[in-house]
């Protein structure tokens, strides 16, 4: 029989289908469908030397006379830099001035290359400078909130090759994040502690959905995952905001996601995926309900009607067997 | 500047992201991706003659020896329609037995025809096939919530060409519904009114936004539409549960939703689509605050790691542009 899972982050439910259960190495993409890109594209905004076809650059690590990862604003930002935020309410129309940040971080000189092949330090120095930025959007008093996220892959609603990651800073705080707030304060009352502590430490006892970790990162499917292979990577420390990672935690976060995205690579074939950086609203400080954490979700499923009707998603795997099928692939 | 809209039924913001803006001829699908099929398909299972190749029936509207409508159950229902709810809680581990109905209603004969070329009488009856259906799951003491949905196209989520729609009868309030009554019976305790009716008054004073109407429904692109040709399809007459739906609203949602789909099939080239009936959860009955509706969200676009991250969507066309671009298209 099928069973509906809730998620105790979330309270989402999810159907993990049993009956349309497909096996872990039915999602692996077929060699066919990629197509390979140069290491170099002279038409490419990110590639070295093409620095004056990109927006303006708010940060750099530099290397040399070039650099080893940049930040320069979206080409058609979502959010605009300047303005001041200001609520309009006229009945049941509600807006607001769209002002915040959206800049695009250019990971690595590579036109070609995945972060899933990058050296443990190339990806920690993307991860040093999405602090970097997330702490700089967050002196912003018109900023409420700030997404760090990437698409990988056409699926993943990407066109652009050339590896990048965006940071989204928001004049409000979006009512997701809101809904977790509240249950997370909910769980708080009811326990006196952290759902997601609390969560990181039953999985760990249990282990059977825990794919890789380090000292201070763990990464594991969710017992009530939504889609195949969705995973989390949490902070073993209790922390509220992403940019209050430690240094020693960059290079666990680092290599811990450089595995987990290695094992997707290697074990499905290059899979588009998303990621994004689940944190605290920018306002709020350290708190002992809430805790920051990243998670990771291959595009290799469409959601459909059912989906947008409920707010449910069914999966066709176990979250078990997916766990075990990952933590079986070498990531190199 | 890019403006943020709010949601005033689901609370969700949306950026109106003007700096990326598009023009609603944009969204035009090119002729060629459309692979044309048969009238006919002797490998499908929803074709007649071939009902035996398709699950156990539940309904039909006869025709003869034959039918116009057909209602069999999904070969891989994601839930199952034996068995008890038995809901389990270990520690942060919440599941139940994933009971329900999920059944697949077979629109029409024809295995070429898009529902946006029925006759408004085919359509009809389909619609009076989702009521007939809705009702029998109501009175199923396990069923918490139904949710009639349709996956046109592949980006829409189905492989199936010949046109059909499902309905699926969870043991759960999905977490979705729930925020959608606690906002609504919000707004009843400020206002007095039911947010649906004072939205819909609002929208035909104003006239903007609106798409096509009859007596008993207006078509209407929300003012905080998520996505490019969102659409909503409101009953005018106050009704909280789908299945109340009276016989002459059916003829005139059967209109309303034809010359919506008519309009997107003619005007942007039969995009892919899915549309889902939002109705009061199962053991409920008529409430002041809450009143069913239809939404149609065409697949043009992709959700990426913004959306994954935060919640909030990006649409990239103005609702009031697409609305006027969609009531100049002839849905013939």
């Amino acid at each position: 029989m099928p069973e509906l899972r809730q998620n105790i982050i979330t309270r989402e439910w999810v159907i993990i289908a049993t009956e349309r259960a497909r096996r872990p190495d039915e999602f692996v993409r077929p060699k066919k469908t990629i197509t390979p890109v140069p290491a170099f594209d002279p038409g490419c905004p990110f590639c070295p030397g093409n620095e004056s076809m990109s927006s303006a650059e708010t940060y750099r690590i530099p290397e040399g006379e070039g650099w080893k990862v940049r930040v320069v604003g979206n080409k058609f930002p979502a959010l605009s830099r300047e303005g001041d935020r200001v609520r309009r309410i006229d009945g049941v129309y509600r807006s607001m001035s769209g002002v915040g940040f959206h800049e695009v971080v250019v990971e690595h000189r590579r036109h070609d290359l995945s972060p899933a092949l990058y050296s443990v330090e190339d990806l920690a120095k993307v991860i040093r400078v999405y602090r970097q930025r997330y702490m700089e959007m967050r002196k912003d008093p018109r900023v409420e909130a700030i997404i760090v996220f990437k698409n990988h892959g056409e699926s993943a609603g990407t066109s652009l090759a050339h590896p990048h990651s965006q940071i989204t800073a928001t004049p409000i705080v979006p009512t997701q994040v809101r809904h977790r707030m509240d249950e997370a304060i909910r769980f708080f009352d009811e326990t006196g502690e952290c759902v997601f502590c609390t969560t990181l430490r039953r999985e760990l006892a249990d282990g059977i959905r825990i794919v890789a970790s380090t000292d201070s990162f763990v990464a594991f499917i969710p017992f009530a995952a939504l889609s195949p292979f969705h995973l989390w990577i949490f902070p073993v420390r209790h922390c509220s905001s992403f940019d209050e990672i430690e240094e020693y935690e960059i290079t666990d976060l680092a290599a811990t996601l450089r595995t987990v995205l290695g094992k997707l690579y290697h074990g499905l074939n290059n899979p588009d995926y998303n990621f994004s950086i689940r944190s605290i609203p920018a306002r709020e400080g350290q708190r002992e309900f809430f805790h920051w954490y990243l998670t990771v979700i291959p595009r290799i499923v469409r959601t459909a009607g059912f989906e947008i009707g409920s707010g449910m998603y069914i999966n066709t795997t176990l979250p078990e067997e997916s766990a075990r099928f990952l933590r079986d692939v070498l990531p190199e």
